[in-house]
């Protein structure tokens, strides 16, 4: 998939599909507009009108009310109009093609789509497909990418640990499938940290894992040896049942986030999650709500930093001043 | 049905129930208004403050995302606050009946109601029954009528058109279960154009058709002679079972639009739909998508149409300066 | 449970959870402040901006599209931002805790949950758990509290009879699972009407009902006499098959409110009912569309006295000047 269809001809953020194609300028500059957004939420009046009079699409084909929940606040902070559409892939094949929602909502003057798609590549086809004034932010799309989750995780680890640069970082659970993962790493690499490694059984790593940048690890405490940034990944329960995996308990043994397995980690190492978690699954309690875990800050942070996407891809026709 | 309800003593739209009863003047009033708000979505801030404070209610008992949208994003472009409620015929059955929901609604100072509902008459009865300050806009009553689709065809008409006068306009498909026809057959003779057909199998067509003042044709041949507008009406899939029909292959030989078709109307002639479009059903894609269709026009037209309307009514009060 | 978490150290109104433990003197603020917001309902612009850039979460657990509503409307009017999230008790088990809900969205910068649950002690167990900047109001939790609801009646009795202290005041139906009842009599005594009389058959009293302070009547014959307020309660149908209850026309017969036993109250005496009502089954429709009926007046009320909570408790941290 080309993604310079993500850039203008200026270099302005036009879409934000993928971290794959993005120069570490650009990242740096997503995670500086983030950081002047961080201040919006602490105001009495939460509310900046930078987007006033802009209409954005909450184009959710796969259900998620914590995503959809996070773009409407940020568009809200920014005072555009939402709308949210929660289109099930069967009404879809029913009534018309996405490409005939897709030129509709176009027709009906909107700015923006925020998409999120059980398929790996929806996001691009939209923004390939849709008229040039239209910014497209992907939300998710299959097991591809979750660029804005990773900016957010990006944002995190810039505010905590200041440098990119000597850091560590340990990616744990279920890469195969994971969009988060995906864009971690991209982002991760882009951004020049020291080492990026994956921690997983072997059933839940893609095939040629070491191409994108990271070293391998099948032993959770060999992995996090060192680790300034310990990510865990969400475990899809529905992955059990498809042979995949043991038992819950079982995996919990192996690649279950305790306190005793963090003290491996370096003594100020951070613990991030997507969220939202599976106690006793992936990571125990006490690590979750410990005092390394920096999980609720993501949230606070995915805010600002959907803000600062919204705001950007925005400015790129010199919509926004 | 009694449209008089619609006009207020002084000649002035209060409600927007069916064309039936309108005369001209209030038409073409209508076009004028929704004229002067196609800018509004040009503008950097596609927002008026008309509306700023009232309170309109998507009052939808039949589903419809398409149109709830477009009303949805009428109504916030002047600035209104909307409160969308769709609610299931069994939910009402349960709870309290339609006139007890409308009664509950008129005392929280709501302002306008945008009705959707299976059963003809609906829209009516609410307006009938409903507090002298609140207008009702007709979003679609069993196959009554739907004046605001029937309204932007014929904004969009004049704006390719002109002149209502010398048009000849075909009408084409499931006539019978059809509102839009109804509502659309109605602006048409009202605007004064040459001739309205119809265009149809037998059992599409509702007994006395021609009383409605349309020309019948059974054969799309025929009928698209000397035409300058073609309006094809979706074909509600449903109908296919009920034995009024043989197959969707039959169905689109005879009476679906292909290039060839279309080249025996005139060679200006536009192509409209009100969607969604069933492809190769009642409609080729080269002529969906090719350079006489105006079904996107069509879509952009119904925000301004829709801004117009509900200005209007709202105006008869006195409420909007 | 501990009410007193509902006030601040200043004695101002931090949450509103229940009547139980509020004194008189801010029952009667909240009444003052509703009357402040009365007005607004007849503005041109029903708009004041008390709430400007505050984020408001409807979180129901409980569907109820009526009381959802009247909460949207209030914080509109107030000019807040709101997000309706509605939370099957299913997904919820699924995905997170309830905990982990409310700490997420917290991290969003939210300012207030209206919650509504089925298990009573919801809105205290989230007022107790979550973050100080927060306010919770109770919109309903099991058979424990509705108490915006009892405080829109405080507000129709007040404005119609001016003075609580010579009322007697008769709730009649399903006490023992009324959420609404509990509310209502702690809000009665509270402010000090003459006499509180439940009236309803044994199997639908709680358990030592007269420690509530009330006087319990099986008879409504008795009951009705010399009485000021008839407070008729729904009957939730559901009651009916759980053997509590004989037949829908047998209740009727004997606690159904008609015109001729309303005689039996005094000449002046206004009938309420929190709606939806059942007409023919606890109420006849005579009696609830009749003159003595102020069922519709409590909807326009909810409105302003919601208001008047949200901004109280909003105002407790110094949020709003």
């Amino acid at each position: 998939m080309n993604d310079n269809i993500q850039i203008n001809s200026e270099g302005k953020l036009k879409h934000f599909l993928s971290i794959d194609g993005l120069p570490r300028s650009l990242l740096t500059e997503i995670l500086d507009v983030a950081e002047s957004f961080v201040g919006v939420n602490d105001l009495q009046i939460k509310k900046v009108p930078l987007l006033r009079g802009k209409t954005i699409v909450n184009l959710f084909f796969e259900n998620s009310t914590r995503t959809r929940t996070t773009f409407e606040l940020a568009a809200k902070r920014l005072s555009a109009d939402v709308l949210s559409m929660s289109i099930a892939t069967s009404s879809t094949s029913k009534g018309e093609s996405l490409l005939d929602t897709i030129r509709n909502l176009e027709a009906m003057f909107v700015d923006m789509f925020v998409v999120r798609h059980a398929i790996s590549g929806a996001a691009h086809f939209i923004a390939q497909q849709t008229a040039p004034h239209i910014s497209v932010i992907n939300a998710g799309d299959g097991q591809h990418a979750h660029p804005t989750q990773a900016m957010l995780d990006m944002f995190t680890i810039r505010q905590i640990k200041k440098d990119f640069a000597p850091l560590k970082v340990a990616i744990i659970g279920d890469i195969l499938h994971s969009r988060v993962a995906r864009s971690q790493i991209q982002a991760l690499n882009t951004l020049g940290v020291a080492e990026v490694r994956v921690i997983a059984p072997k059933t839940l790593l893609p095939a040629h894992v070491e191409s994108m940048g990271v070293n391998v690890f099948y032993d959770l405490n060999a992995g996090l040896k060192d680790i300034d940034v310990v990510i865990m990944l969400r475990l899809q329960k529905e992955r059990m049942t498809s042979a995949l995996l043991p038992s819950e308990s079982e995996y919990f043994k192996c690649f279950g986030l305790t306190e005793d397995k963090l003290k491996i980690a370096k003594p100020d190492a951070i613990v991030m999650h997507p969220g939202p978690i599976n106690r006793g699954v992936e990571i125990e309690s006490k690590v979750a709500d410990g005092p390394q875990s920096v999980i609720l800050k993501q949230v606070s942070n995915g805010i600002a930093v959907r803000m600062a996407v919204m705001a950007m891809a925005m400015q790129k026709q010199g919509a926004v001043q």
